[in-house]
């Protein structure tokens, strides 16, 4: 097992400590991962990043999802680069605008209209306030655990947030007609929305796609209600379906939040709207200083044209299930069973037995060490630009990481 | 008069109805501003912006704050480009967030610590919610009809919001003691912080400094009721005083947001925040997949210390100065009498006796035919990137503006 060199890293997360509260914030800190995993990175290239230390990873989280065709794509960035060129942030939009707008529109069936932001919160705080703003009406539905974003109505942590901050949202059980219907009747006469992730990846524990019945049976809630059917597609947008999560199940959204990979890596979001939300969308008063930067907007028009012009989702999904059937194959070898779900593009990948996630944590250890980067409750991301070698790779640092949770498991 | 060609623009418009509710969203947005105004940019640099007809325009809202050096300033878009050939969206920050971190720290008095968002409401968003988390408090006192965002608790816009939202905000009137006293009063022991914009700043109204009695009283009353003071420094940071915009006036804030000039138009926000609000910086979770984005802190690194190295704020002043001083000389010449409040170098320019801002448009659609972009009731900027002849070409289209409004007054 390679021995991780991590000076550098330790040398600036004490630089961190001092001038950043606990060295780092949100999702991207550390702090819960363990020592081996470092905090800072020097560089980036398709499905690889080095630390500041020189470590190589071939990587499952693509920055928490924004990489969707891989680092410093050559089409995406030239377009940043011509856009650059001319102008980014304005006193308006460049005329990228119009093109992305309209490329979004042809792209997502259930789309009247666009608008864009830079956080995917952004997107899903705008989502609720339209549907607020349409209905005329207050609750909102939300699955308990989901996760959609991080302001006081939605953060996970409860720290600076009052009561207030949540008084119209109901909860229901993602995949639960009959709960769903319970929250329904309970908001009665002034439902605004239900609120939805594409699928179920809460982080620590198994990924559910949405059933049929479920989606469905949201859809004609909302329809027979008269309330905003919102899919949150943040996280999987771009990466399931171009036309959005649900276009499969055949479940047309009214609202739905959009960002992550929109731009490959490019900060952007953006909300899709039908016609029904279009003069409540006009209403809103949401706006920002950057939402308007061209580079972004063409970096987003590069991104969505390559994703439709090539089998990139096509692509991703088989690199998952190469590695989805590969990480089963070396579990079973070591006679541990893995739970591996979700779209194979967006794997999880649980330890049966190990509520602590202890073996989690020991498998990513060693992977880690061994040059390849997973997350040990979060759900992961393929890239268009993990090659059948790059899965192979990190299929070999997996099979280490397996070695040492067995041993561990024969020790104690 | 100079026609101004908008062909192209006006096509553009047409397509963004379709595709975009009301052709466009937010601060940007021309509707307000009349036919005059393009709604699109082809091109920009240093303190000039071409619209997508080709009309040239000296700049004076540098895109409503983010351009404080001038577009495609060498050193700071060096430094970005250096940082994109490395890495921008990663699986965690990159080195510059450390050096970057130690910048604000060192440059701004009272921070002992900071952390980075992507929008100026994010920051002021987590301003509150992090006074909330420290004091174990609710109640937030905003002065009547200052801007701190666009998400429901503080956007201007009612449409989609919940009295709940507001629930814990008590009103004041800015550099009113006795109002600021009697909201104390009302918050009792649940006051959590005060949040005040740099200055007054709000819009179609004559823009006030804040007085030295006012901002020492805020202080005091934080410190005998153990609350937060929170400086809104999302529009007025790195213009007034690299230290912060209550720096001169000897008040130190708890917790201040900033965004807009902070990477010369690169997206990028920060809190920074006192010893006092570290511990709660650690509780609250405030995160956004692109906050880590390399490139926009690389870009911050470079404009903090051009800004820190040159004499830019001197020389905005300056400029805004020799601005202020034309501006007076014609409007005295064509017997108009204005009112030029707030720093020279975030001018705002209202007409007496324009209630409903008649001459105010008239002013600038004229002197937007004649290459200068004003605006008609919002502050204005000024950026490091005027020359004296650039202000001097902006006089010179005044000078029509002026004209005009005395014409129509004679024949009124």
């Amino acid at each position: 097992m390679t021995k991780l060199i991590n000076s550098i890293d330790r040398s600036l997360r004490s630089r961190a400590e001092q001038v950043i509260p606990g060295g780092m914030w949100g999702h991207m800190s550390t702090r819960y991962l363990g020592d081996a995993y470092p905090q800072f990175f020097a560089r980036s290239e398709g499905c690889r990043l080095w630390d500041v230390d020189g470590n190589e990873y071939v990587d499952l989280m693509c920055s928490w999802g924004p990489i969707v065709l891989g680092h410093h794509h050559p089409a995406v960035e030239d377009a940043a680069r011509r856009q650059r060129e001319r102008g980014d942030s304005m006193n308006g939009p460049g005329d990228v605008l119009v093109e992305l707008a309209e490329l979004m529109v042809d792209t997502v069936p259930h789309a009247d209209w666009v608008m864009f932001q830079k956080n995917g919160t952004d997107a899903t705080t705008a989502c609720v306030t339209l549907a607020r703003a349409g209905t005329g009406r207050r609750k909102v539905l939300v699955a308990r655990g989901s996760y959609h974003g991080a302001v006081p109505w939605c953060t996970p942590s409860l720290a600076g947030v009052t009561t207030e901050d949540r008084a119209h949202l109901i909860h229901f059980d993602y995949n639960d007609v009959q709960s769903l219907e319970e929250a329904v009747d309970q908001a009665g006469s002034d439902l605004a929305a239900i609120i939805v992730t594409a699928f179920r990846h809460d982080i620590g524990r198994d990924q559910e796609m949405p059933t049929a019945g479920f989606a469905q049976r949201a859809r004609q809630l909302c329809d027979l209600q008269g309330a905003a059917l919102i899919v949150d597609d943040v996280r999987a947008g771009f990466r399931i379906d171009l036309g959005g999560s649900w276009e499969p199940l055949g479940v047309r959204p009214d609202l739905s939040a959009w960002s992550k990979a929109i731009a490959n890596g490019h900060p952007l979001a953006a909300v899709t709207g039908s016609d029904r939300f279009r003069e409540a969308a006009t209403k809103v008063y949401v706006t920002g200083s950057f939402w308007c930067g061209a580079v972004a907007m063409a970096a987003a028009v590069a991104t969505i044209k390559t994703l439709r012009d090539t089998q990139a989702i096509a692509h991703m999904r088989d690199m998952g299930q190469r590695l989805r059937t590969g990480m089963e194959a070396l579990a079973s070898r070591h006679d541990l069973k893995l739970r591996q779900t979700g779209p194979a593009q967006m794997p999880m990948v649980l330890f049966e037995g190990d509520p602590s996630f202890e073996k989690a944590a020991l498998f990513c250890a060693s992977a880690l060490r061994n040059g390849a980067y997973f997350h040990p409750k979060h759900n992961m991301f393929l890239s268009a630009a993990h090659a059948p070698a790059d899965v192979d790779r990190i299929l070999a640092a997996a099979e280490a990481g397996f070695a040492a949770v067995a041993r561990e498991a024969a020790a104690g």
